[in-house]
């Protein structure tokens, strides 16, 4: 297994950005999942603090796409993509808040990392604005769902 | 199950930062940790890359420690504070990457929020860095581990 | 009238950011406001969202508060300041949308900037989501309403 | 009145970026202005700085510049473009000081937000550099004033 | 010599960022050098410190990247641009670390204020990092060594 | 020689931010230089803009200050400091544009950082405006000149 199997190393391990000079400007979307799980009083909470007229997702939600939108700056070795859309939506069950981001580009590259950040970032809001009442909330479960050109 | 939960919801469920104004600046610590679970092969190459010459686990580092001096900028509602320091810290195990972080401040409110993004935004990187050979990986076990004051 | 009138220049005219250094740490408080000027059909359709389910005005609120935190890197002669806590809320009136912020801080110098800066950027949010059906709205009335230290 | 009412938001009274991914690539064209109103002293204190040495109005215009290019992190629903150029103009009138913006890009939306932003971080920091001196500014009038493709 | 010698000045000497909106898209590369002097030991430290195992020089990597993908933020009058990508390497000299950075855009106008600025930054955060044992060092010899259309 | 050499290394070689928590917060002071040498036709072309009525020395200054104030985002190890004031100052000489900075600050670690990187932002921002008629400068000469308590 050689250093070869990580691109964004060079052949004596150095990091770099790979160069994308010479891919095509194609469209890209990459859809993203993560969940914040959470104790059955908090998730009770949400469900009646989300609807009607809380805060608390929105603010989650604007969060993900902001940070999504900078991805590029907190990843050090990502490209900066002019981001034709973000989504970030969120479905209340059980024992935790699940996420799911979608995001889209016209670039030379792929969007996972954005979609990935997003979720990060809505989760990491989410555990912000419930940890004065649930000290036990742990984030997890954040992965790529669907990655694809069209 | 009021509103009253959530100390970043006002009485009519409006997004809010806590006013902090009145609280001692004092020393305070929070620890959290984070995996990325990986292939085996993956985990082994990390191994062999990480020591002694590879920048993986260097670039990850860097990441987690700027994203948690950016925390206030990611986290809509979260204050911003002067960190006395941000520790990041890797253990390859058997099946994933093991991520520790640690920040320390002398302010009005505690860190853990800027230990839980050092630790997500390493573990987005490693992922970056990662993910041309290896497509299942997921994010995961992000938590607060420990919060003090000292 | 001489250049001495701003305290940003000195002598020569050149820019310059004032020394705080010795002035007291103080708690400081500062109140904005300002307006969305819009069509009555856009006030009611604000007013339909607003209240219960929409999101325009979370929205908006959230990017007040985040862009108060980042004052200094927009104003290029602010000083950084640890803000205690931010408010953005927001009055649908007959032709407007009255925006009004309250921003504190414990620091060596005011805070009028920052309440400024959270109603301006509350403001270009709300156009921004609305622009696609009001093409006449105008933004004005930013003032600061009260200044005070505790 | 419905929900549709707003781009930005879905069926569900949801915040969402609009997808442009599909939209032609076009040089696009905005102007905004916008006036900082003060006392006669401040606008006579103006007009001797401004000319021929001062450095108020170049601080003030760098500030649009630069607000202008990062108005996608400013606005959490606008997209990032790469900007073609931005210019900031200053005209010292009876009562006020006026300034006109002017954005270009070849992208697939329009610059309209590029263009008010950075006419109100221009009026944000004149405010900035006159408020010693003149505690009763207020800023306003902030609008498109013209909006093309080429 | 008029004002017409900066491209950066209108001609009553008004700063502005040159349109590039008409300009073609072009593969650009852009390279440049820059030095940290510092004294025999330090140097010594360095080389045995960079390899195999220490973390000095990735940190410095990074940093150079990072900043070369803000430089719009950094010059203002920078255009934004998606780089391609960004390569920052180091030579451990006799006298000095020797920095040598390339950046790469498929844009409408070059990327040697990017290359100069990653190897500043590079530069600065090498200083950084020595600056407890080594009170003498000078950054020098920045300056573009290459810059083409491919 | 060993690691300890580097105060922003542990014993392993591994990147770290030095903890300040327990240092005392004392008025701390660094001033820098630095230099952007040019052609003499270039010097002449600054010589004549700078005064009276040009902006390119003010564009330069507030580059400067700005990136002071975000020494923490570019530095990856250092410490989010509240600057007291920054000054940016330029002399014109024979074959350089001469820069020297002040960075001043009440907090628990020095503002050497922050000067220096005024110095080379603003050096950049010069090299920036001059680049279309000069094509050999360099940069160099960047260096503390003074770091001292109050």
């Amino acid at each position: 297994m050689s250093d070869a199997t990580f691109s964004h190393l060079d052949e004596t391990g150095t990091a770099r950005m790979v160069d994308v000079g010479h891919k095509p400007v194609q469209r890209r979307v990459a859809c993203a999942e993560g969940f914040v799980y959470c104790a059955a009083a908090t998730v009770e909470a949400l469900r009646a603090q989300a609807l009607p007229k809380g805060d608390v997702l929105a603010v989650a939600r604007i969060a993900g796409i902001l940070a999504a939108k900078r991805c590029d700056e907190l990843i050090p070795l990502c490209h900066s993509l002019p981001l034709d859309s973000v989504d970030v939506e969120f479905f209340i069950e059980a024992e935790a808040v699940r996420i799911r981001t979608t995001a889209r580009t016209t670039a030379k590259t792929g969007v996972e990392m954005e979609a990935l950040t997003a979720a990060s970032v809505a989760a990491l809001t989410i555990y912000d604005m419930c940890k004065a009442v649930d000290k036990g909330m742990t984030i997890g479960g954040i992965r790529v769902t669907e990655k694809r050109k069209e």
